[in-house]
């Protein structure tokens, strides 16, 4: 057994299941190995930014750790702005680095670079192995610290000596997976105390696991019994939304909205979710969108078991059980018009029960939002770092995570350029994705923020790096040339039809929707 | 006058002319100094990867360094693997990094993250700017650091209040073009005597600015009155090709026939390059190939007038004027039969004079080099980092430095899809290139190197994570979804078609040509 099948075999038995990769020569060993590992499916991305997104989504649904593997420093580079968003998103991620046989980095060969330099910055745990006897526990311990609660990037660097080395083992380390903290009687207790005094200027801000069916549940009773608002955080890792699950809005993006959702606010009660920062910063705003007077209370940080403190509170406040308001499904639109409030109503209309709705719609998906609280019972992936491109990359983590349930990318054209090369990986892998993009032309949010940094009337220049026309982006051909079952929606009439034909059908489609 | 427009000014006064840019909110500022600024032209790449490597290949070109706008860590991120490129490449590029205003950094908004950390590995020089008043400055000494010769990649990061903050400025900063040091006398001496001596067993080895027509004519010389070996870089910056300039082989990718060429050699002489090493760590390989026993004499380090040095060296040895044998212009392929060598031989016997060929033909282009020896001059733009995806982008900006040249982008097909997005660009600006895809439907390198790992028969793992197949990707389709001209090849005779036709045509096109 050499070092790369003792790595392997470590992470299989702690319940990896799939392995994203794009690699090269000095990952060959760690490549031959998953030949040896059957209980680890490979998944091939065609740019590395598919395969750690793609690990991103996975996580966030199939309660196991994802496992990439990248190429060198450049390798992983490409792969860096996905894995900002899997640690915004606490999500357990196991990165597997290639690098060049140790006696041969200092020669300073052509892809030599400082890889931990770069993967600092975007992980909670990095290590670089120093021996073949060590890879398997060095597997391990990565595996430990992107399963502890809430979960993190963990980054292993594996010069290809090691890998190719012969290991010498009396037996493989095993993986504990780690529980959930809880939450002490006498804190719950106090926090029960502060909401019942202050219930009508308090906001409960739920983040974490607490923006999940049970989460909210107790969040609504909490509500109930105490007159306070309830928040979720602006970009949850993983909501659960629709018929029978309480809809809570998200703290706004924009600093004027978020100030307004926190006006007159005395007490911000935090459960799982952290002082809320508004996403830039502009000139005459605060960083934090509530007033500085404004006591912030912490219930739950997260990684504590969010759902049980919840619970918990609700008890205490004596909250009877929540009564959650049957939201109506909207019904499929008709006609000729299309924009974002038919796409969302299509969708919302349409979307099988346990749909996974991977959103990266940016400015196009704020009408699906509200046309969804009446839809059946499903999963919304956020875009929880801002570093677009998360979007069709997710879609495929989240299909190979769950391939009994329908995943949707609701995605913008801007970001979903990023990564289009994901389009492959779902053909290759026969995933149950429909992407709908929403094609608006532009980065509309760019143009927006164009407008409030006082650019009213952007010239030839700004226009350009803000546009994306001349060529307009053709979505259908990109995604034939990609292998996809494709169309172009031309009306609300057309876009329903194309929708319940790619529901129908398994495998992935593409819908254009041009606005 | 803002701190942005004061940059922009000072880069414009500098010499810049292009600006490769993908921005986000924390770059309006600077984008809408362009607006304001006539002499810099705005290229927006729909992904990062692209705006790097354009601005990679610009610079190659162009003799004026390169300038691009990234967004915060993620987006920076996006480019580091083709800024790895240009690092090797000692490619002057000049990166503006937008961040978050001062003040709102230390609150940890979703799009934080330590920038001067991802940065350091591909960058010769970093800096984040403390006042609006110093952003010229630090535009001055950024141009300064990239054009310090050889040439480097220069990092700065822009908190946005700077940018948007009005500044107080008696007059903008001024770059001085540096100059290439020359070489002592004395040095150039001590080497002629060397070479004397031990010409027949020596090999020079020529990089930097010497891989062009002047240095390659002195190095003819060199190895007429010494009887030495004349050998380039692997992987040159620019290498001049074609009839009248001399065509010598590069140092060998596999490491078995690197040590062959520096079999029997004594002394190894380097002029611009350095001591040469091997791509990649082997079992049982040494990280370099010459012999151990090899003297290493330096004639001139990158950065050095590499040119005046090699003449100098030449003039020393009384070597007479090179004489450079005609190589003839291979016929424009016939007949159905379509591989590498008839790509090559189409392509030599067609490209215009003048032509830059970006070659990231990986395993497809060996028979290209042996024929565009008799092709009319033209430039090679090589990948030098090793980092792939630099081809489509780097051609980009080799078009926009060298708008009345013929830009053929030379892609394998694995590679070529890294950064797709640049097609689309090359459409938008209707750039001359030429995309020749050499579409073999694998990472064919990657299974020669698995091989060469000792896997013989690789399993299904394997074969899926170097495979290109299930679906074939349809480059026409890609080509034609981002505004292109594109057509599939079907023999030698269609090719040469299609060729005649780009070559004929302005604007963009796209040949599949499938193996």
């Amino acid at each position: 057994m050499d070092g790369a099948q003792a790595l392997m075999r470590t992470a299989a038995d702690a319940g990896v299941t799939a392995c994203f990769a794009n690699p090269g020569t000095t990952e060959m060993q760690l490549v031959a190995a998953l030949d040896s590992e059957p209980r680890i499916r490979p998944v091939l991305g065609l740019f590395e930014g598919v395969v750690t997104g793609a690990a991103d989504g996975f996580a966030r649904m199939a309660g196991v750790p994802a496992l990439t593997i990248l190429h060198l420093g450049p390798g992983f580079a490409n792969g860096l702005a996905n894995l900002h968003n899997a640690r915004r998103a606490r999500t357990p991620v196991v990165n597997l680095v290639g690098d060049h046989a140790t006696w041969h980095r200092d020669a300073d060969a052509p892809l030599t670079s400082d890889i931990e330099s770069l993967a600092r910055p975007m992980s909670g745990w990095v290590r670089t192995s120093h021996h073949a006897d060590h890879l398997a526990a060095d597997m391990a311990d990565a595996l430990a610290a992107a399963l502890d609660p809430p979960g993190q990037v963990a980054t292993l660097i594996v010069p290809q000596d090691l890998a190719w080395s012969e290991v010498d083992l009396d037996a493989l380390p095993t993986v504990k997976q780690p529980s959930r903290p809880l939450v002490s009687p006498s804190q719950v207790e106090a926090v029960s105390e502060v909401l019942r005094r202050s219930g009508g200027r308090a906001v409960l801000l739920v983040g974490d696991t607490g923006t999940r069916r049970d989460g909210l549940l107790a969040a609504t009773r909490i509500r109930e019994a105490t007159g306070c608002r309830v928040l979720t955080e602006a970009n949850p890792t993983r909501m659960e939304r629709g018929a029978g699950i309480p809809a809570f809005g998200r703290v706004p993006y924009f600093p004027e909205q978020a100030r307004q959702a926190f006006e007159e606010v005395d007490v911000l009660v935090l459960a799982g979710a952290t002082d809320p920062v508004n996403f830039f910063g502009y000139p005459g705003q605060d960083s934090h969108p509530r007033p500085e007077s404004c006591e912030l209370v912490g219930l739950a940080q997260p990684g504590d078991d969010v759902v049980h403190v919840l619970e918990a509170l609700a008890d205490a406040l004596d909250a009877p059980a929540a009564v959650v308001p049957l939201a109506e499904r909207p019904e499929p639109p008709t006609g000729a018009a299309l924009g974002p409030a038919e796409l969302g109503a299509a969708l919302a209309a349409l979307q099988p029960e346990g749909t996974i709705v991977v959103d990266e719609s940016i400015t196009s998906g704020g009408p699906y939002a509200g046309a969804a609280r009446g839809a059946p019972p499903h999963d919304v992936l956020a875009l929880t770092g801002g570093a677009i491109g998360y979007g069709l990359p997710a879609a495929v983590g989240a299909a190979v995570a769950c391939p009994e349930r329908q995943v949707v990318a609701l995605q913008a054209d801007g970001s979903g350029m990023y990564t289009v090369q994901a389009l492959w990986t779902m053909a290759r892998e026969s995933l149950d994705v429909t992407v709908l993009v929403c094609a608006n032309r532009s980065y509309r949010i760019l143009e927006i923020e164009l407008a409030r940094a006082g650019v009213a009337e952007p010239g030839d220049a700004a226009r350009s790096l803000t546009g994306l026309g001349g060529p307009e982006l053709d979505w259908v051909s990109l995604a034939r040339g990609m292998g996809l079952h494709a169309a172009r929606a031309t009306s609300a009439d057309s876009l329903v039809e194309h929708l319940r034909q790619a529901f129908d059908t398994p495998g992935p489609a593409l819908i254009e929707v041009p606005f």
